[in-house]
């Protein structure tokens, strides 16, 4: 038995690779693997359409917004944003709270003039800024609503009348939210929605009239929503994925009933580090993701001792990220409860032995 | 039993279906699904190395190639082009020879001057431009090698000593030519390759020495390649499934063995349709593509039984492109020569009954 917490590509829930793992052989009783499948035909339309309306229906999102799937990752969003909607007149303000943020940063500078509001560089971004202004003579307002390397999740949504944009790659479909409030929000697949190599997309049409024009077509969210996601050969099998995540998800009922799971999983795993003074936890409380939990020990020995313990439980994806060291835990929507039970059992009795 | 005509994505090993569904459920004995495993560990990271090497071993490509795998279809390289080797003073040469490379023209003139030297267009890309003239003062000729809506193929590599650039989305790996001509090849991978949602593209390292700096990091070459094909999330399936038809292109002989089957293919496809005066073949013999073969029937009642006579038979993606009518039948490496023979048998039957 594994327990995966990779940070992403990660788990997904045992359903979903089942049908994946079918369809490639038979997919929909067509006799056709989805792999040889025409993207131009009504069984795959319907897939696409589908995965579009669960979309808006889990995100409860109004007629004014709509959804892409579209090729690459969130990095392909990082220039292709203020590509479509910064010039050397139009500016954006962007959060800088983590390494993502950062990069999102440094490819927006192409395009046209950035203000950064505030920065948790200082402290290794181990928080969320606050108390920051917002000019309201920008294009749009910039953040990473969940910071898988650093841990740091910002729990709210900024209170500004200046278009929203937000990179929810690492806690998208989590949490309650209400994304009607933003222009634009983007999230690469591979963690809470479905495979790596494509992107949700969800624009608001009233933002999308102040896109730039005159761009390459496969830059053009205009072009992009006329052909419904299918503006060439779209990434079919991983859009497939995101479709059978999006119907389980549906199925446990929906976002609230999984925010309920990953703030019951959020509070065993560090309500049972924050006894044991042998870890530390970088993040302040407030700050804390419910997706991905960073705490270190001060004593190296001891953290490799811990890390072969969890490989020796089947865990996967334990090792912090480099850049903060210690350990990360990942715990997207498809980590069960029972595996992080099995993680804190672990923690309590190396604790226990080690106090 | 299906036969699968499909122009892309398109029919794939049988054997290439079984293992990629099998990895969804347990990669190399792992106990995790290839959709939920890291991209940054040693075992992907070998899935990328291996595909790599066997794209340089099959296409016998010389040291100054660099072989990447990146995001998105032929069309982000549609654009991705010139954006890295044009500018107001740098100007391209295209032919213009199908649908595809129309597109691909559109693209290129954002960033450049482009001299269209050839256009088939006068009859409806049914055939390849000769004779034309390719500037010297250009910084690389483009053209599309085979082009899967009109059934037409480029039999040989055009002689010039400007820096050649093809797209080989549906031909690439199929017939043996000396692919060190080329200073850049792309291939959308849903045809001969794997699955979509991935591009192969070979680079060599001298033209690259030419490219545009300043770029958003996705569209910079160099930055993909100092990173191995993983500036960001690669989309691992694919990949995985591009390493598993590599490998099993190896296994039956590569190119040249593949080449042979290809031309059986199409010498029985091509003879029986040329036998029989109720089918017209658009393209003239020396354009025919061994990849996708047009014909159509001037009876457009004959032409509806015809089809449901393939679906009866289990064929599919018979139906002709809409820009041109009638039947397309696409034989990628894939495509059994049976399933071929299932087709002639048809087509035969058909002819003599409606002589």
């Amino acid at each position: 038995m594994k327990h995966n917490f990779n940070a992403g590509p990660s788990i997904l829930p045992k359903e979903v690779f089942e049908e994946a793992s079918k369809a490639i052989l038979d997919f929909n009783n067509t006799g056709l693997s989805i792999l040889e499948f025409g993207h131009r035909t009504p069984t795959f339309e319907a897939v696409v359409e589908e995965a579009m309306s669960l979309v808006k229906e889990l995100m409860q999102l109004d007629v004014n917004k709509e959804v892409l799937f579209l090729h690459g990752g969130a990095s392909t969003q990082f220039f292709q944003i203020p590509m479509n909607f910064l010039n050397k007149e139009k500016k954006a303000a962007y959060l800088d709270c983590g390494v993502w943020g950062t990069k999102a940063i440094k490819e927006a500078k192409q395009f046209g003039p950035v203000e950064v509001v505030a920065s948790s560089k200082d402290k290794n971004y181990s928080y969320i800024p606050k108390g920051y202004q917002i000019p309201s003579d920008v294009a749009y307002f910039h953040y990473t609503t969940n910071n898988t390397i650093e841990g740091t999740q910002m729990h709210g949504i900024p209170d500004t009348d200046v278009p929203l944009i937000a990179d929810m790659s690492s806690d998208v479909l989590s949490t309650v939210m209400d994304f009607n409030k933003f222009s634009f929000i983007y999230a690469g697949a591979q963690k809470n929605i479905g495979a790596a190599g494509v992107n949700l997309v969800i624009i608001d049409k009233d933002f999308l009239k102040h896109a730039n024009t005159g761009l390459p077509s496969m830059m053009d969210y205009s072009q992009h929503i006329a052909n419904g996601s299918m503006l060439n050969t779209p990434p079919v099998f991983a859009i497939y994925v995101c479709l059978l995540t999006l119907r389980w998800l549906k199925k446990i009922g929906g976002v609230s009933a999984i925010q309920q799971i990953n703030e019951e999983k959020g509070r065993l795993l560090y309500s049972t580090l924050e006894k044991y003074p042998i870890f530390t936890l970088p993040v302040p409380a407030e700050d804390r993701s419910l997706m991905n939990a960073v705490f270190t020990m001060s004593d190296p020995q001891l953290e490799e001792m811990f890390l072969t313990l969890c490989k020796q439980e089947g865990m996967v994806g334990v090792k912090g990220h480099r850049s903060v060291g210690g350990f990360r835990v990942s715990m997207y929507n498809a980590m069960p409860l029972e595996s992080v039970k099995v993680l804190t059992d672990l923690i309590t009795d190396f604790a226990d032995k080690h106090a």
